[in-house]
């Protein structure tokens, strides 16, 4: 019954089955350029440790220089036979050299070899995201700017609360992407320290300068422990969390524009380009670029889950389980970047419409928490006034108006203490500008903010 | 200053970066064969309803025919302008069959069609994933069979408990995928309900008899409800949490390969197939496809949650967010289709080395409990054996020995109760089968439970 | 130095740290019942088995009902220095009866005790979970039946895209729910299986009739291999994913709840009850109900996360780890019941505007596609016909029309076969009608469905 | 049909069921000292702004003085129907000092005074968890300067690998929980920002100083943008993704302690106040600190989950959603540190047994590198010199000995480069010392880094 049972699914013989399941070629390809200047600094250390002469040194990295032309010529083949991208590079590099190949391993494993060429690319793709939240936040700072004078709701519970100007909206988007910055930043930091000479896990027996390899490869540090050094993928799971909060904060403004490119919002023109229509319904211009960008979201907290649980347990030093670090890292950084450069391409095009943001700011009674403050000035205790609105907005409601609508004396029901000056006390002018503390609404102080956010923006450069 | 801020970051066209973003063909191109049948049986359907000749339905099913097999043929350019498989398939069946193409659409969306071709995919890789749950099922069946004599260790919390026997053991594990199988199964069953004719959101204005459609595809039911129909991902949601669990069933598995392959354990021959060495530590024989499996854990994981997030409080009907459900799911069933079949064809191979495991279970006193049982049924009190058997182990741990090392005047310093009988009630065969309950460890009870999972696979093939 | 750097953190003795780090009376008292019911079940077996005599088991029976009694009576002490709620009740116990308490946990561990009492614990409240649904489901039935006349727009990317009824929007939810509950019948299935006899991991040396244990407990079979009955939690990962698919359709109810209750969509009275207003801005009535249950949903994807990640790469059979599945599954369940209770209670009370929700369907050129139809219906290709309607959807726009509300005139510019039997043919009513297949949002279609949906709700309760 | 259907579930009346499912006070009471603490700065701020008198201002201080004392003392009544512990305090303080409490609302919202409440005792937590990782890494490092001379296998893939110092093993764990104290310094410093102030959304119309509200709350800034402050959880989830780091690495060291525990390893000696034992098996010494510390990672990650699914996608300021931010912070919070806790008064508890670990080391040719290394040191070519060292293990093996048990002249069957001093070159001393680069396990190195991380944690006290 056994033969009868078991089927026949294994037409391919196990070597390639197991083959296919452990080699990792097709994801680690993409460290090539970095294992490359990886191998070559490792060569200058042995040559200065005196393991190799300069001249063999020297031979090794012109072979490397020329393995590296070979791939992105695209002169290059890539067999799941040769497990990854180590091991091709090395192959290739006999070839070229020869014998003096098999030297370039002398005091290096694959351990501290892969987690040097992860750091290095995790290196250059981060001063990539930096530079794209830069992007970002300067766009945004700029659609602030462009949108100072352009008034509308405020939002609690997606319930109209108080006018805000859009460009104190903008600038708090601004705010999130700067914690962003700042966090990258420290991954960055936390990233910048370099694992070679840690061998397999214990340290290497050749007397290898370990602060001259970091030099050449530009880590400002080595790793302090060579067992921590090849176990370690804290980067990793500190980078895939960060980027989550980052996608967390796009998929917030992308909500916002979701919302207000839809037909009962209508506060936006949405740029022809990052939007689609629809053959049929010429109206309709669908906010796609927000809509991906928000769904990407799970993406990148899924590949944060996934590192998180395959660290989990593990115990020191290297396990294979490890190999499986690299989609996760690859897949939330190719996904962060490409969310942050089509959206530091669309911001600069969004355009709200300030008619409609205005009328909404004065549609909903959005001055009724500054009527209170009004007679509150002009002395009524605040309960009271509190209780005073709330029965003026109710006739006014039953009148089908707003409370800026009625007329003095239809305010002046509510109380004999309303005068003629409550009409501009009550202009979403005065309104937003009497919000005018350190962080508030006022136009002033939002302009303030903005100065203030080019000067950091600009001190980054530097 | 904004010039120099802004930096020259986009040479790409606009247009390129927001194509990129929002093309989905480098993804969904693996639908292609089930897109053009779902697209074969709207043709039929159309033609029954009369709105297509049956000639028109025909040369339609035929181009799509020629479309499939250029494609498989590699005679097909992809191209991100094209957008997504559907667009690429339409668009080259134009070529082939002229304008009649253009009627294909007719009655259908790009949001029925889509959730279509998914849900026929998903039919044919669930039933793909029965096959190889049963293939590893079976292997643990036979590797129970196979283990019917060989005793080991059971353990709580990684300590020594009790001796069970290897068979049962591996029958725990047949436990879990069954349960695995039983899932999927309830998967399957709620995937199995098409789409078409749910038109964009609303239904289709044509009279498309849906059972008829359902009918060709293979479908055992057609969904009930259109906006439900487009904006559901149950299916996908349900899977790969589903596969998560399989997963780690995976991984709990692996955990004990990997522990068995050490050194300290030396439980387990690991096939050479399934195992690399170390060019220069002969011994050394890494478990590498045990811990790639226990890695790639967390990714399933990762995936599901990634699906979960991007679902979460979305509007009906389609959002353009949903484009993003096929990778987490693609990458889910790849992941789990490959851990499985690696694990069906590594499992037969796994072999114990019955020595090792038994004196495993011969050492830490798993026969303490036996021995306050063995008191008790002399007619001690319980709680006295437990004290006498707690005095008796410290003994012999003072000696260095265990209990049934210790000679028979020896264990009587403990009880008079003790006789010659005793070593016989302590050796491992009798302590075995002496869990003679549903379910125990006895052999007679896991020969049973192998008869009984041998009937219940065989039951399933009919 | 040491000294003064280890600074005085401890002032609690260790023992006491450990102690509270290690006890989980202040988690698994909720399973006091279940532990009683399962020890009486216990008793009465070990009684059959003759382990115990007749006499014995009732006294243990009734000390058990004692102790139940003066727990729910309030007359009890937890201690965490009695670690867990096994501990506490035969602790108790023995004050109560004796002895013989010491005699209950013969041919039992806390392993198979502990599963067992959580796998009781959860067949009560999945049948809980499973009502709740239905009354949910209900809910929506009739909340469809009532709105059955109501036209609203229904949407794909937040766009208007095609008039539907709300009614049939209301039993698009109806399926989500539907498909909770079968998945739901699964998990209860699955979890319908019990542990005792299983005793730590390796079966019992008595000979316990395990089948007669099941049916005193109303479980439907026996754990079939002991070891996986007290290392298996699949129940508890099975109920937190699908409960995670369930929040997450309630999260997008809610979504759609807070957007219809904005000013912009103002589709909706949201019931005093569930709603909170605010002490100055009487119009607002903040949707708290579906926020919270919409924030509520990452709680339970969290749970299921906690346990995944708990379970992952545990070697057989109990490890301590599992002492934490209960925090997760608790709040997972509660959760759950909660948003699903309140919901139950909210739908019946919801009632949508049909004054604002046809306005807003008639307004966004929703009938453009039928005009295509129209078109095509009287004869020219449909090609053609998109590309006139978007012709005239153009000229409508500039003139701030709707294309329902142009002219016969103004319409005939676009096409001399646009008749005046047009104006019908645009009607929500007809478009509306016009989807008439299975699934579709025509009212007979959607009158069906509830039917059908009654019928089966009707069906389930015998 | 309906009535009989819809059962009699709700026996509560609406407004409890309701009341119970917003109501957060059963959570949020633990930040009573928070709350009044930023009352009483928000009070003297109004004061200082002269919207209240100082006689008023120190009025509503006292009060609140009282109002905490009352909660510390437990003379304080939780009501459900006051909500929240912004609404308990407000309410005592009402009865406490009158009327004058109502003023204190003034220029403040709920939204901005929770997030100052949380943030507040987030500082003070944060402020503990690094003191209680100090503890941790102190504890370290003692450990390792108690494990100077013990020698253990350093592993990859579980497999024994290379002998290394215990030293540098614990080395390798302190170097974890420093950068997860970098981390958390990070959280801290981004934590540290002021959101009162900033009202509802929009900022308040009081000329609050705002600079000098967070002086007195000790806060290094104000929150920059109003609408950011009230919207922002950015602090949650940097936290409780950092803490899932943080116990990633508490469940490997936590694995390794399992592991080392087991008989198999059996490298420690459990400190018995750290485990638990058996009523049966004397000799079972459970790691249940171990296994718990490592099974509650998950519930760490799965707030970080349940946190970043419910920020997904909310559009600005606040919604209710957010309420639903607590629970997972808290349990986060609190599991972190007693994880910590317990661990930092378990580890200098810890102690390997160097008999046991050394043997390890010598068994399993954890010298084939070395004598590699040997042959090649005196000029036999590298290539040749693996081959002859495999070829001498093959031989030992089937001798069933190791290397270094075979004699010379056994060796030199390998190869006539072998003398005497082969037996040196293999001891476990020179085969760890000669590993000495930066970061390298011989003990010079370790010494070195040992003296490094007194060092820092010295400069961190200061």
């Amino acid at each position: 019954m056994a033969d009868k049972l078991w089927g026949g699914r294994f037409s391919e013989a196990t070597d390639k089955l197991v083959e296919a399941f452990t080699s990792s070629i097709h994801v680690d390809r993409r460290l090539y350029a970095h294992d490359i200047l990886g191998s070559q600094a490792h060569a200058r250390t042995l040559a200065k440790a005196g393991v190799l002469t300069e001249a063999e040194a020297e031979k090794l990295c012109q072979g490397l220089d020329q393995v590296k032309a070979e791939i992105e010529a695209g002169d290059f083949t890539f067999d799941p036979a040769l497990e990854d991208i180590h091991m091709h590079v090395e192959s290739r590099l006999r070839e070229v050299v020869g014998e003096v190949a098999s030297r370039l391993h002398t005091g290096r494993s694959r351990n501290d070899q892969v987690a040097t060429d992860i750091r290095l690319w995790m290196k250059d793709e981060l001063a990539g995201v930096l530079g794209l939240l830069r992007d970002v936040r300067l766009a945004l700072v700029y659609l602030a700017q462009g949108h100072l004078d352009c008034f509308m709701p405020g939002y609690t519970h997606l319930q109209r609360a108080q006018p805000v100007l859009a460009g104190h909206h903008f600038m708090a988007w601004y705010e999130m992407f700067t914690r962003d910055s700042r966090r990258m930043e420290g991954v960055l930091s936390r990233t910048d320290e370099m694992p070679l000479g840690s061998a397999a896990l214990a340290g290497t027996t050749f007397p290898l300068d370990r602060e001259y390899t970091a030099k050449l490869l530009g880590f400002s540090r080595v790793c302090a422990n060579s067992m921590d050094a090849v176990s370690d993928r804290d980067f990793a799971l500190e980078f895939t969390s960060t980027a989550a909060i980052a996608m967390i904060h796009l998929s917030r403004v992308s909500e916002e524009i979701v919302l207000w490119a839809s037909r009962e919002f209508a506060f936006l023109r949405l740029p022809d380009a990052f939007a689609t229509g629809s053959s049929i319904m010429p109206q309709k211009k669908n906010p796609d670029v927000a809509e991906l960008t928000r769904g990407k979201t799970g993406r990148v907290l899924g590949s944060f889950v996934a590192l998180a649980t395959l660290m989990k347990g593990l115990p020191l030093a290297y396990n294979r389980d490890m190999q499986e670090d690299k989609e996760p890292l690859f897949d939330a950084m190719g996904t962060l970047k490409s969310s942050l450069a089509v959206y530091a391409r669309m911001l600069p095009n969004l355009e709200l419409i300030p008619e409609r943001t205005r009328a909404a700011a004065l549609d909903g009674f959005l001055d009724a928490t500054d009527l209170a403050d009004y007679l509150a000035a002009k002395g009524m205790p605040f309960r009271d006034a509190h209780h005073v609105v709330g029965a003026a907005v109710s006739r006014a409601q039953a009148l089908g108006r707003e409370l800026h609508q009625l007329s003095l004396e239809g305010l002046r029901e509510s109380s004999d203490l309303i005068g003629a000056d409550v009409f501009a006390f009550l202009s979403l002018e005065t309104m937003v500008n009497r919000r005018d503390t350190l962080g508030g609404t006022a136009s002033r102080r939002v302009a303030e903010a903005i100065g203030k956010a080019l000067e950091d923006l600009s001190a980054e450069t530097d």
